[in-house]
């Protein structure tokens, strides 16, 4: 049996012990009503062979892991200019803080923190006419699932109490950074939020970034360099310092590879040549990312030392 | 000659000649057309008696000199309760910053920064079906002037551009310290800022907090308690320790008066007991207040000594 | 019998009724001992006449309110340029903030926060070769007590627990913004903090200050023009914007009279024209001001109407 | 030729091109008078094999390159009890912030800002009687010259300036996170930071973060494991996401490899694995990181490759 199948299964029953330590977002109303004892997890390696445990197909809120799909869509809308409206410095705040904002002058540190996700949107919006379509159409290519969407009650749920998003998409465009009307590219980002996937086909829609720009083809589907390997890695440079809100150091120490974690319970980690891996498990931390995810990632590299690669 | 027809003379003179030291506010474009080289300044005295000099019958924006009015109506509405949504500590920080604002989670600092006026108009919109007419009707009772009204473009200007009143406006509301729509009470708020008077109006308007809250009586109006004298001294001492944005001391340290001032070039000052005085003069300093304003209201006291009693 | 007589006696009941409503300051080991169930409350007119009621012949720590009598000591010194090193706005902080000395660059708001206080003990330190003893020259001057001291077990309490002001001295060193050794100044700064002193004595030593800058003569030592007049006035500004740590909004608004507190329990209030108060009271609130200090003279106020001049 | 010969040669020739784009470090005298036109390159590879190119030799102070030897000396000596006192996430401000260790109680975001380097020198000053020996002890057998040593100048030159790092020390003195007395300290902590060394022997003296642990043998002296594998790579990811200041993701984005740099002009860089790369060069860019050293590193991996693995 491969040794893949047998950490996964152990992970599986060391991971579901930890239940109860965290606690589901409840700042989401729509999103607190998720069963919190689930627990997933799947691996993709670039050799095109997939691993599964737990409850790895059962779709879950991507949230904040949608921001590292809408990045990668506007660096091939628009290239580097986009650091021209975003920086890509860890925050060393919480995920919606103001107080950097204004000390900066509008242009947020990272494109993961909520108001550099906004800006991706924004730049997103300009692009699209039906912005949220474009991305589902990516995403469905990249999982071969035509039939992925986004959950509307949650959107819906977001959208209603997005007021904190609201005041830093109105404090952006105080600054000249921001192009649309704020309303807009809230209700593009609070849908783009709320695109459902399970861990299988998370795994599936990141490998391009494990294996140097390139999507595999699967059946009938060619494969197709939708990043150049250079660009593959800066974007896993960016997922190692900024993919964990203010915790990325810490993930850094613990599971030393490229992440983006989301309140959804999700968490997804690039092993650059080697595969990626999707965990979900809607207890969060206090900071806001998985905790049998977390644990679980930091177990999978010490079985396998994908980490020290 | 009333000496105090004097010292508005020779502070005339003196005040002009240092046109050219400031400038005019160009972040409402329709302010920034305003002619700079204007002053006029109006005093009114308890005793009923009015002096004033050259440019006092000019109509100007009165900006965040409403503050002053919207505060007191707001206390006259739901009294000290108002204090579990504002506080009433000198900012220490500039008029429209936001840092403040999430250190101390959405409760502005005082009433007469952005978003401590942003909570008091929030508090006349619940209150008030139609709050511009409900604030127009009182200022023209103050004013005796039922033509007193605000300026339909101004308003649009800084309602077009009101991004970061916006941002502040939700970021309260991301803390429960917000209860309207913010697009409502922006409406609002511009048209409350855009309101305009001249300087014998200001005076007069202002009587009753130099009166021990009593507003004089005019031909044919009685006058009224528009406060209580103990109110009336509570707002006296806000406006001294808060009236003058992030140069609250300096003013008192120059001026010792309460003050309000306003980027229309306004600054009304509070001699308790003895009078008001309304000045204006479109040139600001670099902290929004008006350069000669400031001057005239500094060689007033001097030359009065209304300050030391 | 005199109407301010009666007035203590029954703010003096009224006030011992909050016995336990505070907590005695328990950073500095030796305050800590102090029994906090005293209360003394003196006045002194200008008129000469004086009234007191319960502890008021205690002597107690001056602490900050010792930042008052430093200032006026550098003002005389060196007048208006100390402002080139202190500013004179609100601090919208707590008393011991480095974060907007950080933002400010090395300049303290306001020469009654600990940073400020601590630049204006540089400057004196400059000035004098021994300042403890330049002060309490003054000191028993103003007070005709030639014993007026400060307390050695005190002063050696706060010094070996004066990491952060040391903190904020170093740091404003490398701003070039303090002229001698830090370990120098805060030698002198804590001696000066530990200064003693009774209620009657306080009173009449901030005399000079409700009397137009003119200190008292007593017998056989006539009347002196401590400051003019306008620094008096400008002095008496300063203490109503600044002279309660972060709570001085709070105190104009109920109390309306120019302060300083100190962490001793001891509050001196100034009305300018009539005469001066203090009180002490070691029990303080979360802000670090006296609890029934700043209640006594609320009610004493509101008995004589002096905040209404 | 080997490769690395060639494109250290270009690398060395593109770089010096670029003379005169930055500034030596000028805020600690010594330093300032180090000639600006340098550079050198190291590469030592995990088989032994060296490369150098220009001023490889020529010694230079490694001033915050230290940081990462003091780090692994305190990980040795207490292990993952240090992050008791030190946090180990990216910091988003500046090296010498002190706004975010008072947001943070004291405790310092990271091992490599300057607070987080003077509690690690703390914990060595509380083991070692003579820390400047222990650590030239070890660097000495790192890279094995006796002679190795500090600049006396250069160390009391800065601990006549370090007034703003003296002010960190007491501040996390008051917050109970310093053990010491700041001035002993940092008295080690220049010296420390003095430390001169050459490109080549900074190559050899940091191989054990590449390989494994492991610090390779030479003549007559066995190689040894100086960290377990886990920890090298657990420092590596530190480098990763904290060595360049806030230049951090910049760093992470373009070069993609662990790094620390310091305001002497030097770089390291750790290819896990592969190799170590030393670069030195004295102009320094806007947030104190070597021009030139950078950008050779950057050409560097573009070259070889080694961020891919």
């Amino acid at each position: 049996m491969h040794t893949l199948t047998t950490a996964l299964a152990q992970i599986n029953t060391e991971a579901r012990a930890l239940f109860g330590q965290g606690k589901v977002a409840d700042y989401i109303p729509a999103l607190a009503q998720v069963p919190p004892r689930q627990f997933g997890m799947a691996v993709a390696l670039v050799d095109g062979s997939t691993f599964h445990v737990g409850d790895a197909h059962t779709p879950f809120s991507l949230q904040s892991i949608t921001k590292l799909f809408t990045f990668v869509l506007a660096l091939k809308a628009i290239g580097e200019d986009l650091w021209k409206r975003v920086g890509r410095e860890p925050s060393g705040a919480a995920f919606n803080s103001m107080v950097q904002l204004e000390t900066e002058h509008g242009i947020p540190r990272n494109p993961f923190i909520n108001a550099g996700a906004l800006v991706i949107t924004d730049i997103l919006t300009t692009r699209y006419a039906h912005l949220d379509y474009a991305l589902l159409g990516a995403l469905r290519r990249l999982t071969d699932d035509p039939d992925l969407s986004w959950n509307a009650a949650v959107a819906k749920s977001e959208r209603d109490t997005a007021h904190r998003n609201m005041a830093m998409a109105y404090f952006m465009k105080s600054h000249g950074n921001f192009a649309n009307a704020p309303e807009l590219v809230l209700d593009n980002y609070c849908r783009q939020c709320a695109t459902e996937m399970n861990c299988a086909q998370l795994a599936q829609a990141t490998m391009f970034l494990a294996n140097a720009g390139r999507d595999l083809g699967r059946d009938g589907c060619p494969d197709e360099q939708f990043l150049s390997p250079d660009e593959a890695r800066r974007v896993n440079a960016l997922l190692l310092t900024c993919g964990a809100y203010d915790a990325a150091g810490d993930f850094a120490y613990r599971i030393g590879l490229p992440v983006k974690t989301g309140v959804g319970g999700g968490i997804v980690a690039i092993a650059p040549g080697v595969g990626t891996v999707a965990v979900w498990a809607p207890e969060l931390d206090a900071k806001g990312n998985s905790v049998l995810g977390a644990f679980a990632l930091e177990r999978l590299v010490k079985l396998t030392g994908w980490n020290h690669t």
